[in-house]
């Protein structure tokens, strides 16, 4: 049967390709659950109690729709940020923010600059729009400040995607370079900091919120989906000046932040103290995984994030064979999708039951390997 | 502080405005909550207990992003529907969904038609994408199906957008003349058919799954926001062919709808039984409200949705009052945008507590206007 024959020629021409492949996919495929799920970069540490108590009582009342504004959830990020809540939109997780702010600067032909192995879904929304995707390489495990920018002068690029710390490798830059970088950029090139994995993060890291409060061309992209440990209640959100934040009323699904996930990252907001207890067990949790791999002679990359990215200190190949090892023994774990990064696999640090687990498989993998 | 000057020159050309203001928004202007809640045809009769069990099961692994393929929903929703599940999509309600089939379709300038009155959100997505709306106004308060087609033709279409039951009104037309409709189009229009309120109409209204199932420019759009009691947790969904179905993918936000939300929806579409007994309750209500407003000597327009639409039989002016008089006395209600539709007043069913503090403040309402 055809289709329907008057999509526009953009759809047409968009392949039907996903920018992750799921896990429950991978175990309707293998016909078994995954027995340690640390491929996701989720926090296997979970949710604070007071989260799942704010669930439990907002469950009794999700036949109302959530309010529009966030309202609530907005009042208390700018609380927590310092800034305006104007300064605030909250959306369905940092993906579908991307979304937006692609939509609202990208049409067909735009030049955008990424990272050589960077956030797929950035690019899927790039490309969704159109977009000239321009990827520059990373240099040394880190994303190349210097050859983003001159990339960004050179295409003349409208939107250049930064996440620090940075997926997949782990690694981050100093508050002062992002800093640095950020005002360096022309006025015209809007900068996408996506910092997903901010609050495991060393404060020198971070810029402080004012080091880029006043820059039009700064947005900065936050989640409750990594250290708060809600992936899946959907809830990200991105502040900057309020002349740019407000365009992403104009075209969001003002509905869309479902009214459980609102409640639960403000829950998660006001729970400091279980996030400072999740970010303990992350870097305990991290060191572990960082000395298993140096027991079989790998090199953990040092990680600002929830998870630790193995340099197997051979090929491509050899990496995937690893992370096939480890997947057909019920270990989901992911690795970067691009030379010279796919010599590396990379676990998500988890609860150390999941650890253990990912530990046995590894030694088998690798005397399997040889 | 001026704003980033490279939005693309459709973002500039959005106005600020939003497609509905929240009952919260109201609330924190009158400094007080309402006492009832019957101005966005939620379900006031609340979801299952099954589905309340399901939440606060799911709600310890929040922490795990949701299945992107929907999979366990959607097969679900293809054996509920007797169609293959690829023929399905999920997204983050009907107004996501909206949003997709409205950016895959509309550029700049493509003419969509719609009804004069009908829902805002729609055409708050065809602004977004640029298209030029055309708007046919209802006639004897049902969209008018003749001066539908007849505008899809003049205007060459390529979209078309039909609620049944109707929203705001809550008339409807009969399955032989929705299916006639869709038949009469030509092939290069898209049907948007918006069946949000199929649950509590007469079964006459609604054509078969097979009726339109072979149409490459037909979508049907579903929700699990009304009859089913879970308008918070933002679950919709969409189905047509394939070929048309999957176009979806190329575009959605695979990572969008949330986790609680999944589990809920498969869990209310498990409970027929309480959706039967929703519908008893929704019927009883509606006779309710009807007996109410014909004690006033006002007309209640037969309905075939969760919401009855009240004739005040005076003027847009005098509708106003009404509903400022509701509103003031804490009982949230909306009203029909444009004319001719805006000398009625619109009441979600509800509660009988609810139903009942209606009934007094339209009493004083009513005398006090004279």
């Amino acid at each position: 049967m055809p289709a329907f024959p008057r999509f526009t020629a953009l759809a047409e021409s968009l392949p039907p390709t996903v920018p992750f492949v799921g896990p429950e996919t991978q175990e309707r495929a293998r016909g078994e659950k995954f027995v340690a799920r640390l491929g996701a970069n989720e926090s296997g540490f979970g949710p604070a109690p007071s989260v799942i108590e704010a669930i439990t009582r907002e469950a009794q009342i999700c036949w109302q729709y959530a309010d529009p504004e966030n309202h609530d959830l907005r009042m208390a990020l700018g609380a927590h940020l310092g800034l305006a809540p104007e300064r605030v939109v909250v959306g369905e997780g940092i993906d579908g923010l991307l979304g937006l702010i692609v939509r609202l600067i990208v049409e067909p032909g735009t030049p955008v600059v990424t990272s050589l192995g960077a956030y797929p879904t950035f690019n899927f929304h790039v490309a969704g729009f159109g977009g000239r995707l321009v990827a520059v390489p990373y240099r040394d495990d880190r994303e190349d400040l210097d050859a983003l920018l001159e990339a960004v002068r050179r295409e003349n690029a409208a939107l250049v995607y930064l996440s620090n710390p940075d997926n997949p490798m782990g690694t981050w830059h100093s508050a002062e370079a992002v800093t640095a970088f950020a005002k360096a950029l022309p006025e015209t090139t809007m900068l996408v900091l996506d910092e997903a994995y901010g609050e495991t993060a060393p404060a020198s890291a971070i810029p402080t919120i004012a080091a880029l409060a006043d820059m039009p061309n700064v947005l900065r992209f936050r989640t409750f989906s990594k250290a708060y440990g809600l992936a899946g209640q959907r809830v990200g959100y991105v502040f900057g000046v309020e002349e740019t934040v407000s365009r992403f009323h104009r075209v969001r699904n003002h509905f869309g932040v479902n009214r459980l996930g609102q409640a639960a990252a403000l829950a998660a907001l006001k729970d400091q103290n279980w996030l400072a207890h999740v970010l303990a067990q992350v870097a305990a949790s991290s060191d572990r995984i960082a000395a298993i791999a140096e027991s079989h002679g790998f090199k953990p990359i040092p990680s600002a994030t929830n998870f630790v990215t193995i340099d197997c200190d051979r090929d491509a190949a050899y990496a995937k064979a690893i992370l096939d090892g480890l997947v057909s023994r019920g270990v989901f774990i992911r690795m970067p999708g691009v030379a010279p990064l796919n010599r590396c696999i990379r676990i998500s640090t988890g609860p150390e039951s999941e650890i253990g687990l990912f530990k046995q498989a590894l030694a088998e993998t690798v005397a399997e390997l040889g």
